[in-house]
């Protein structure tokens, strides 16, 4: 019955701010802390690690493409090698911030366009599972679930947490139903809740079509964009709570 | 009778080349490596730390100011808790790596505009060594020798190792003579010899005017950025040895 | 009985949104845009300069440091020939922007760190001078009253617009008073519009002591970090012009 | 039986220095001038710029993926508008400098991984040469022989250059033979000036099945990477010349 509540932290930069994080950490188990390469300073993530250890969220790092000015969003294509590095690069980096605040890192989630293709590629996901595992094995890699990242992660070796979206309907291959086409996203917190509850009561995502693919669920991913996105993960993380869901940091899942 | 030999390697970047590190690897005995905002980049930055360890080089992080442009060589005004997180980020980064190559580091040396600021400045000096104990208060300090940041170290607790510069001119302060002046920049290695005979030998810096400032000196520092300037490096590191010197590592100077 | 209102504008990047442009720009009468260096990207660029030129509003390029992060804040130390270079890049850059868009800038304005020394630093004022002086001679030099920056555009042969700030109490010496002293920022839009006509009425600066320094002054400056700026700048506006000013772009102002 | 020479100049950055621009300019007729994105600086581009209208090389801009680290060689996907509002800024960047030094460019050529994709898509190429058109209608698009973007540039009412690689072999669909296949990578310089005779006698491309696509050539692109490639460059331009063509810059060959 433990389940995990993740969310992105951490996202502003320099002289910007970006996300509710202060109303988002009482609400998640686990922040996913951007280390600086689509947002995030080190200033930054000093301060998120900081605030995230003092309400007991566990961390883990969120690396991304080197791409602040598209945020890590857009496709770009680099080699397993250059990409091993870069990631080990982030996560070295935000696991010595939590070090040097008197912490640790216990997961690694990597952000968007790369999130994305490594969920796809199998060599991209490798690579990923390679990073993690030559920094330090005993990371969770938290990837969705059915994905090639997660397959790659168990393949590494790795512990892997699995994730499906609070707020993302699936298509039948287990891949999310892209943005652009209707019922792609759910805006209203008991769309989500519901939408939460079918994929656990199935025991694995189910489809806008209604197939269902069995997976392991170990994390529910939510947003802190915005108060209304912080409004539904607390409405959510309440409907869990009620349904007798004991709420728990990643390393107490896996 | 132990002797350290430093110096800065790991500066090339993307496409662009710099330095003579594979040349310069085996005559040295500890190596300070870019971490990534003045030069180095992730890739750049494992495989220097790779071959560094095959060689048997002890590892420290070479933080910088964030300017590649500039190469960390133009002062920049960053408030201390910037500067702690700064370097933090960038020492981890490193550290990381070396981890992920199955190494470790085991010093830090601030570079250009960074390190003469620090030099002068304690406020910055003590930024810079709270940045380092905050992260890993077993790391050592290489600082020059009778400035600020050397005090700095001292005064947090860490284990600092005193550096002095083979071919560069000392004022009576202790400082360096600035490149501006005649006499400041030694070229010839002969004459870079010599110098640093007459620092070991009076047991501290010796100004241009003769004046004596008394200190340890436990490493020197040298240059690789062309094959002539590895050649003097060479020949200083067979003076050194035929004076009876011992060469090793950090760790084991201090 | 002319005067212009300039404000910043086009401070977003990337994904991160600043500032409160679309209410600012009825109200202004030059906007100073971002250049990429301290914030803006081409896209935030094209479209501010594309909003500005359909509100009537004369545009300026804002040039900054190269600091993302810091915002341009940081003081750097930067050789005047680079300086040079740095500043016809970005007043170029968006330059080509307004072309583009069927537009042209006619003014320049340094930004942050950068306006600040070379408010006092009679070299790095000179070296302002001469990049906009080199990128087209013609263009107005937006600089505060009774500075350095200002006295260099005149020695350069540009023509120059000198600013008083809305906000900002003043020295004796002319210069701001810094932030941290009382008195430094006006918060009250009354305060604000009391202290331009106190400025207006004496012809010139007008110290917290009382000092007067005689100066033309053709542009106030305003802010619209948020919507309480947004309604100062409005008051002050209006303010102004029952007043009797009427209040033009920049270029009728010189 | 005019014909025009181009290469890549001007990729150095901050202390990394790339390319022998010195020995390669007085034997091109054109120059693309990196512009901050992917190489140069604005310093290394006022340099170029300087250095290039002092040799009578026309001046092109050579605009590229903001990609410091993979030099423009990692494919990255960019909305259409997003390519656009960059493509304006480098080129007006680089313009400006030009103007500022008392010179114009003349054409436009995108670099690496941008110039690949914009060959193969047309929406790519399309939005290449709406950014081109909206700086300056009149600028020369210098584009691969047969490409998207020669198509692209026609389309938009652009002057367009089409050019041919001295070093480099083509599939009988018109692309370059990637660098993997053997015979893609032409090394000798007397295979180099074969290759581009051929080219020449045949009126088109040539592919290595013999496979001739007709059409028009105005330019021939060749490297500077180091002394060698001046080398071969040097031989290619005196053959050319003994065949009696006329080299001139793009402006004249259009």
């Amino acid at each position: 019955m433990k389940l995990n509540l993740n969310a992105d932290l951490g996202e502003s930069f320099g002289a910007w701010s970006m996300g509710a994080d202060e109303a988002l950490l009482p609400i998640v188990d686990s922040a996913n802390i951007a280390c600086g390469f689509h947002a995030g300073d080190p200033l930054v993530m000093r301060t998120t690690v900081r605030t995230a250890l003092a309400s007991g969220t566990t961390l883990g790092a969120h690396p991304a493409f080197p791409d602040l000015q598209g945020f890590g969003r857009r496709k770009m294509h680099v080699s397993p090698d250059e990409l091993e590095a870069l990631l080990i690069y982030q996560i070295a980096a935000l696991a010595g911030m939590a070090q040097a605040e008197g912490g640790r890192i216990t997961h690694v989630k990597p952000h968007g366009a790369l999130n994305n293709m490594a969920c796809e590629d199998a060599m991209l996901a490798d690579a990923v599972a390679r990073a993690v595992r030559a920094f330090d094995r005993s990371l969770i890699l938290l990837a969705p679930a059915t994905s090639e990242l997660a397959t790659a992660g168990e393949r590494a070796g790795l512990p892997v947490a699995l994730e499906v979206f609070a707020d993302r309907a699936y298509t039948p291959r287990g891949t999310l139903v892209p943005r652009s086409q209707p019922g792609a996203v759910l805006h209203d917190p008991a769309e989500c809740i519901a939408h939460v509850r079918r994929l656990l009561a199935a025991g694995g995502l189910v489809a806008l079509d209604g197939t269902v693919l069995p997976t392991p669920i170990h994390s529910i991913c939510v947003h802190g964009d915005n108060l209304e996105a912080v409004d539904t993960a607390r409405a959510l993380r309440a409907a869990l709570e009620a349904d007798g869901h004991v709420m728990v940091g990643l390393p107490d899942m896996i």
